[in-house]
């Protein structure tokens, strides 16, 4: 297995065609914007080599794989069991907590690998031994392992009008599709939009993103393609969060070092590809199941691991609060405890979608349809509400604070600083590095929704003008009378 | 009254002193990150002045004041009914609607003006005349109300450990406070954080930000300063959302213009302010009331504000709906009407807040507390939940679209062109367009929580596997056999 | 204006044919099912002629009305100003937290009074004189006026196949029509299903329940009918909570004098209705307005009155909460604060609705449509959750309290007393009497739903023990670590 | 094993002291209000014994006992892997979904015996073999297994001010205790109140309600009792629920056989408990331990229960909504799905606490902690939630509905049925029964709540309003300018 080092290395080594923000770069996994992520799947070379990194994730990350033989990367693993499904859960959320950032490159490949282990078992058998769709995915996948690549899943596709399928589409390419067959392989065109960390991924696993009909038969079509391949070309999304980045010192920024989601479009203009690395061809049959099985377990990977995320949430906003003096408000107690309940019952429900899956013929475990569906709907407002508690908590300061730069300007320095104590005991430096990963964390831009949260004061505040100013006793008097309680008791 | 240019000459008049991100700016107002702010303020002298601009508007933004006898903004007017009280509600949502951006400089002021106004009123009337706080006031009003000024309410103290009041802190500059009584005036210390707008204001009224004790006596202090005067520094915030405009083009920033908004720290070092524009000074009795007044009345200004926000949201959702070919699906549709319930919500609450407002005193009309203190409320959830739903609805292309220069690379940019086309008619470039200005709609950063709404399909994808995989006849045949119905309707 | 005892009278001279579960009853207004309804509408009678009996209320009851020059009943009032509007809904919430009951026999007519004076003057007018319908209305009015009748809306038709319109319906009566034009009037057939209180009116006021088309010609009628006439027919519903009137004894049934709603079903067999009764005939493009303007209303009178009604939840909920000792622990004083924001909500939004409602021609002033129906949606959910919050605070008490026939058990009776007790200083008796309101109010029966909130402990308990079992500790230090905290803060 | 017939004949046997509202019933089981528990019950025995009956739940209600070495029920199971607690979770929903019903009798059983297992294992092994609790506890299980009784966990005492411990009360009986001890056993005072199903148990099963601190150490006592033992008295609950079946007709009611939760309170009067049928005696210690397993057990059981419930309010719906002709309308079918969301992520909730389920030393396997916690407070809202929407699909029919008496009068029963038909092909009796069902199933009685939702038209009515009236192509104008679209796309 590699190490962090190796993963470089081996990224060194490739030719991908990178832009940035209009610019191809050379080293693109050092570009400010892209270096978090990068140095996210770096850690999970690195957790999975040195057990003393971190003990206890070293044990999560490593599975044993019964087609090598050997240890493996677990996002590499074909799920065999509800164990298997479980140990991935609980790696997911326990990285999430550690890095705090995305591992889209290598988090994905579970999703794909184990929808196409088992779909390929499935329409070889139907096909009654006329394709060899499983055994060129098992070699593909042995090698994968054998030299602990790391494997994107790619998915999302162009889509073009969303109201209409892809043969009907004004262009033919705006799904990914077989432009030409030949003895050798396959010709592809096509796009696959928002790819998070692709450009960081030694092999692209390309499926189709929708269930197709009969006239979509040339959109059928799952294969592996190197990224550095001739005709691939990335380009990396230009969100403007992106912008801290490029801009800013890392001081000013929460969570520099792995704080940073990153995707890119991935465009295939007229890609080769040979036979051997072809794992579906024009069975448009078999993408139903392709795509409800890697759907069912991206949302079982990505669920668990905002467990993690809110472990966070909660961590940064009891700490901000306490910076403020204000841990024991029985309101910021309440949020903590609300985040702590959606963190477990999201937990509680990706476990049940594993205590619940059954067997696909080939083997592989995967997670029950409804409840991980249910969790993915569940964490959709987890995630939110709990940016929004992490604002409400922090305070203003999660966008006001002065940046690293204003602390140095002679004689408005030391004002700042004075300024920006917190409770007694608290390093100014800290609470505003401590403010800062909450901002980051909250997910929130600065504009409106923060200043909605907390301006003309936070909602507890409302809240204690209701307690403080409604007529309690005007209406427990008329209950007491509807009762018929004719002498109230003393109070 | 003044219009846009006159009030950028009479900022350039002033020598305030900025700094932004570290560095002293001279034409501060220029600068990419404080430029949407101004430009907003600017807006509303060149409504008020130029009635063919938008005349609905201009008839909003000019009131007729009792003081000067003539046309003034309406943000200087001191409201005297029920009737001032909606025409500033829908001027607020109105404006918003318009520009999309922040009157924090303009908009605070009405809540100080008409606190201080009612307040300085009454501790007049207690003190029997031996004070004459409502007399200057109003003299420093009218000349703001003659002479167009952008006027600052300046509120938010340091307040250091929020467990403590101002006296026990541990340093007492910690909320603003005379540090030195003179004959003439008064001396102060302190800061004002998170003021929006401040740099781009005239004038600084500053208020005190919490009910205090008779131990803070010295903290219970009014005044009004110039924003340029000696030993008043303004230090603009470092939020991350800043980034965007310090590195993007305009083309890859949604609402370029007016959709940044600016906050600023006000530091108040040894600041001189001569007696008649002092407006309390040791009053702490009043501060109670002066507190509640100020924050209700901004509650009913920023509510009414964010009306005007959720329709833009309304607006914007479907048109990157209708973009992408999705504008009548069932789950758009009833996500677009859940925001118009928001909108019209919100706007009732402020609204019954006018409606149920008694006068003070002093014959200034302030909303009902209870009633806008639920608008107040009910806008922290509709705002964040607005931005979510206009998530669900855009998809992912809000943050992972390509840049406008990655569109200028040769051989890629028509690739990427291709590739974010949309429905028939509609040109990429808008389609690209309209999803920057969602994600800044949104108030969503890019890392977790837009990913968490998109990745593994929106939300309405995993409802409709519940539609189509619920066992629904195996329910209905258990309700049937309850309800005793021994031969099932025909369906 | 008539007192309680002239109402009664009243009714006693009237014929009206009333079944109740199957039986015909002569003095039906005496029946333990409908008495409740009974002693609401005497109440009205009483606090309108008796000021002493509930000063505050009787001054809202009382209008004066431009028709008859003299004072009447709110209930019957032409809405002319927001005035009027907002008396309304004072008068409805304070009605409501006087009584805990219904008032539908006489609140509806509001709706279609109103709906109807500006309907039939637009229709008139359109009619170019043609038609005399405004005037015939306005006698109507004046009588009912000068006579203090009970004027009974009646709109909810049976409807049947609920995806057809009424011309297309199996049975051509399953929307109130006009079976016979005559010179001298029209003869009638259908049924208003669910009318609040019909038999307790004096006179049904009946107005067609759905916009209609071309082809529902015969449906678009509304007419004035006594209701004790021939063909005229009521049986009273038999909703399962009727039962408790029936069998228990009044201490045994939470606010036994007021707090059973009542609803009828008005069958109209071949009923005559001469000429100068019939307001509308033929004009089904009036009914689109017609629905709007008594929907809207009634929207209005309805959330006015459910703000009353949590605020006796609010006062039950105290009541019971202290009686069981618990009236200061953290999350009972936040549900309270909850109900009091749901009630201060909803009551600034009806108000909303008067501030901005418009006049029609008519001179009517109606509620502004959005904002009332935005109060309704959240009348919807504020009710619902209002008895949630009182049976998680009451406990399971309000459901498995002993009987009085109970108590008095020799031998067991004191046992019953003795485990009944709560905090020192209140009887058994009123603890178990709140109990019971409190069961009423919460609006929610025995079986499951109290069940859920309390079996295994109250959510509360469930809160706690994450509260106390969340690794907190762990969520910080890894936020710390991210955060580039190297030296945490003592804590 | 009994079936059904077995099982009321040991009923008869017994001599049980049952009051039902105020009066001693001999053959309690038959009374109306306790006749649909005793028919639950009743049911779990002939499914248990009669495969054919329903052979799906026939597998579920067996349990192979490793104490007695045959076939058991499985309400009396130790659970000893994740699996046992899968198969308990999978007869919970399935049972519910059944018969609508309540098995509290049987049910609870399962939280005490499995606590009181694992619990005494530990006292024991800490007393280092001076107890011998865990042997008897076994002798007294096996027993229970071999006779296949009812056991009934009795554990809610009286309480008396919340706010005080038991040793702290103004009467020391408030909570279950020891007043004696003997050399041959203990003698009981105190109260098990709303104790679910105990007069139809053949044996209580105490045990604390609460953690006990050492002051209250005759409070720490577990112990089994016969139903019938002298000074044992049940006193049947007399919430306003049962009084339908007292006094109305089998088909005015939904689920007539089933549909009525029963409770009632346990008095204990002196009642002497011989020493091998005593669990506990005084160790308080082990009472935390003890309250935690047997609520988190409870939890786990009342969850699974809800999603059948939730089942059963999903097929209702549906029925009701195609008998009124609307099962294909928009908002309809998002309610049905809304309510299969909540079923599953509740029951996915639970399946994740067997998942992460861990085994205690004795070697029961008890659920997680936090996840069965979470699923408590999620179930809370689900069922609430469901009653909701099925009142708001219903409609008014679920409490205005005519009688089954109603239907009988002459002349007006036919006009009755005219009025109330549904869709074509659907019998109006049908209709009728289905909406009992729906009132039953909502749990929600017919005051307010459900003419809350109802009258003014249903929410959806409103939404409709919203989508008809927003001005959508005003705010989407707004938002292409504010974008900088030039030439807005053809719509």
């Amino acid at each position: 297995m590699m190490d962090g080092t190796a993963y470089t290395q081996s990224l060194e080594r490739m030719n991908s065609v990178v832009f940035i923000y209009g610019k191809r770069v050379e080293s693109f996994w050092l570009h400010p914007v892209m270096k978090p992520a990068f140095n996210c799947l770096k850690e999970t070379y690195n957790l999975a080599c040195d057990p003393a990194h971190n003990p206890a994730l070293h044990e999560l990350i490593v599975a044993q794989s019964p087609l090598t033989g050997g240890p493996i990367s677990r996002f590499l693993h074909v799920i065999q069991s509800r164990e298997d499904l479980l140990a991935r859960m609980k790696m997911q959320r326990s990285l999430m907590r550690h890095t705090g950032g995305c591992f889209g490159g290598r988090c994905v490949a579970g999703a794909v690998i184990n929808a196409l282990w088992s779909v390929t078992y499935d329409v070889d058998r139907e096909n009654a031994g006329k394709t060899d769709y499983h055994k060129r995915f098992q070699a593909f996948l042995k090698t994968a392992q054998q030299r602990d690549l790391t494997v994107m899943g790619n998915i999302t596709d162009a889509k073009g009008d969303r109201s209409l399928p892809p043969h009907r589409q004004a262009d033919p390419d705006l799904f990914v599709r077989i432009v030409e067959r030949r003895p050798d392989g396959i010709v592809i065109n096509g796009a696959k939009l928002q790819q998070s960390g692709a450009p960081l991924a030694h092999e692209c696993l390309v499926v189709p993103t929708t269930a197709l009909g009969p006239d979509d038969e040339p959109y059928a079509v799952a294969f592996a393609v190197p990224g550095d391949t001739a005709g691939v070309v990335h380009v990396n999304d230009s969100a403007c969060a992106n912008a801290k980045f490029m801009v800013m010192k890392p001081d000013d920024i929460g969570n520099t070092t792995f704080g940073m989601h990153q995707s890119a479009h991935v465009l295939f203009d007229h890609v080769f590809i040979p036979k051997e690395r072809v794992f579906l061809c024009g069975e448009w049959k078999a993408t139903r199941d392709m795509v409800h099985r890697f759907s069912d377990f991206q949302r079982f990977a990505s669920a668990s691991c905002r467990c993690g995320y809110i472990d966070l949430c909660i961590g940064a906003g009891l700490a901000i609060a306490d910076f403020n003096g204000v841990a024991q408000v029985g309101h910021i107690r309440e949020k903590l405890t609300d985040m702590s309940i959606d963190a477990e019952t999201l937990y509680g429900l990706v476990a049940g979608s594993a205590a619940l899956a059954g067997p696909t013929a080939s083997g592989v475990v995967l997670p029950e349809t409804l409840s991980v569906n249910a969790a993915k709907i569940y964490m959709n407002d987890a995630i939110l509400k709990a940016g929004q508690r992490l604002a409400e908590i922090g305070g203003g300061i999660l966008v006001t604070r002065p940046s690293s730069c204003d602390l140095e300007i002679p004689g408005v320095g030391d004002l700042l600083r004075k300024y920006h104590q917190g409770r007694k005991g608290v390093s100014v430096e800290d609470r505003l590095k401590m403010a800062r990963l909450c901002e980051s964390l909250s997910g929130l831009a600065a504009l409106t929704p923060i200043l909605s949260v907390i301006a003309a004061g936070p909602p507890a505040t409302q809240r204690l003008n209701f307690r403080l100013m409604t007529d309690f006793d005007r209406d427990r008097k008329a209950a007491e009378r509807l009762a018929g309680i004719v002498t109230p008791a003393p109070k």
